[in-house]
């Protein structure tokens, strides 16, 4: 049984937008549900979630464990996994990591781009690793099951989770920066560490990640994946598109600012191009799944090794959260 | 005219305390009103304030500016400014720093033990000093008055702080880590900057700050204050006692702990000693400050500079705050 999933989209969320996914064949997705909230409007967020799924029964339902993946595939319809790309919902308190659990938090990044109670994001000059809180922070993740994902964090931190958690981690939506060097992608270092620990790497297709940005081609982006796997091996690659499908460019904006300054940031933008950039033409939405699937096997993937990249990876790695 | 201001005081207030402050002849007295508090909850002490207030009007006012401590003499009372011993009430919010201003707050430490969203605390393993957030706060508490203070923090943010504010900062309430090492005590280096930056440094009473503990001789704390002023000048030494009086063992237990971690921390006590430690026999509260009077004057000090370390230096500190 072949899955396919993506790690990560952030889109503005809708019944096109879950149709799309089910036509991509998506078999599950994890969807950010937080950037800076708090306990109390992640729950808030919940609730809105809770009216997608009453809305949309016939396409998505709320994803626990990797046994509603195959629930999804059977019932043609995709599982919904809930994550965190700040770890602002569980604020000062170790206890409130459980408690985010059970509302159904199952990936949790322990930095956005700045430097959080648990850790150094990667737009902050220095990095002094994983905090006393982070510490503990990370015995309870693995304890409860919430996974690690340190996409957006700094590179010590990163190394510094790898080690520290018990259970892998992920980086959920990246690309290596031996291919397009940007803040948010990782080294050769990170990648090795990360297979080496169990980890996933899910690739991303959104275009500040992307050689070329906007014009990167498919080739050039599937000859990336092959390099990838000679470096972690074919295992512990999948995709985390953030895809951030109909999201209007004020969100980026509360994104990348958050309520941390007065003046704007523009990140991974600049005052020129402040707004999401473009996706590639053959990844306008998940549909373009299909787009890496022919791309992979044209670059000298097998059948299986494309499958494991594009869900069945990601489903091994799921086995194992809780 | 002279003025008697501590600094730092954590007790657990009543009319007793303002009483024994009041006979102590102090001016003026910064009180914590927040450890780990977020907004909402600082919100809640300031309601607990305002009915000491009321119900003391007699001895104590909500202080605002230096000019309610001319004020408090004037009316042999003691004024109270508010200070918070973390950043927690301001949460993620650039905005709220005026509106803690607006509420009262004077001096707001970027840290405690802790890394913090703003910068690196004394209790970390690593410091990798103000982060991205903590430059926009900085700059937020010069422009409304807040004052920083580094009193908990480790000596890059520290360092950091006082290069970064356009404003003096302080350390509230610490010692020399000459005279007792401690991971609260400060370094020369630190003192130096401090004091060339027009910086203030309140010497603290607590006896973990304190070379020999409970046990420290008011002798070794005189000869302290005047090797601490042959490094940082007469004009930028105070005292911030960091007087605990009669608050219970649970008080400390939960200012070490918070919510941040599961198993106990004992801080700068430890597991046989996990409770507040005596206070040396010559300041047992604030009425101690004649004996610190005595002691400076014995060991050489004017009687110019002993007021001056008593008070109008702090005083002098409070006319640049706004």
């Amino acid at each position: 049984m072949n899955y396919r999933i993506d790690n990560l989209q952030y889109c503005k969320w809708s019944r096109e937008v879950f149709e799309i996914n089910r036509e991509a064949g998506l078999d599950a997705v994890h969807v950010t549900v937080v950037y800076h909230e708090d306990f109390d409007e992640f729950l808030e967020r919940t609730k809105e979630w809770d009216e997608h799924f009453k809305n949309n029964s016939d396409l998505i339902f709320l994803g626990k464990t990797y046994e509603d993946i195959i629930k999804a595939k059977k019932e043609k319809k995709t599982a919904i996994f809930f994550g965190f790309q700040n770890c602002s919902p569980i604020e000062d308190d170790i206890n409130l990591v459980e408690k985010v659990q059970q509302l159904g938090c199952r990936f949790m990044q322990l930095t956005y781009n700045n430097q959080s109670l648990l850790a150094t994001g990667c737009y902050e000059q220095k990095d002094s690793g994983v905090t006393n809180f982070g510490k503990e922070v990370i015995k309870e993740m693995n304890r409860v099951g919430v996974v690690i994902d340190m996409s957006h964090s700094a590179q010590q931190s990163t190394l510094d989770a790898i080690e520290l958690s018990e259970k892998p981690i992920a980086i959920t939506h990246a690309n290596p920066s031996f291919w397009h060097e940007a803040k948010r992608n990782k080294s050769n270092e990170v990648l090795k560490s990360l297979a080496q620990s169990g980890g996933m790497l899910g690739l991303s297709l959104y275009a500040h990640h992307l050689k070329d940005s906007t014009n990167c081609k498919l080739e050039s982006f599937c000859e990336m994946v092959a390099k990838t796997v000679d470096i972690m091996g074919s295992k512990n690659v999948g995709i985390g598109s953030d895809l951030c499908l109909n999201q209007p460019d004020s969100v980026v904006e509360w994104m990348r600012n958050g309520t941390w300054a007065k003046a704007t940031n523009y990140g991974e933008g600049s005052k020129d191009k402040p707004g999401f950039p473009d996706q590639p033409n053959w990844f306008l939405d998940a549909r373009g799944f299909a787009n890496i699937e022919k791309g992979l096997l044209k670059v000298g993937f097998d059948e299986e090794e494309t499958n494991n990249i594009l869900g069945n990876n990601w489903f091994n790695f799921y086995k194992n959260i809780n």
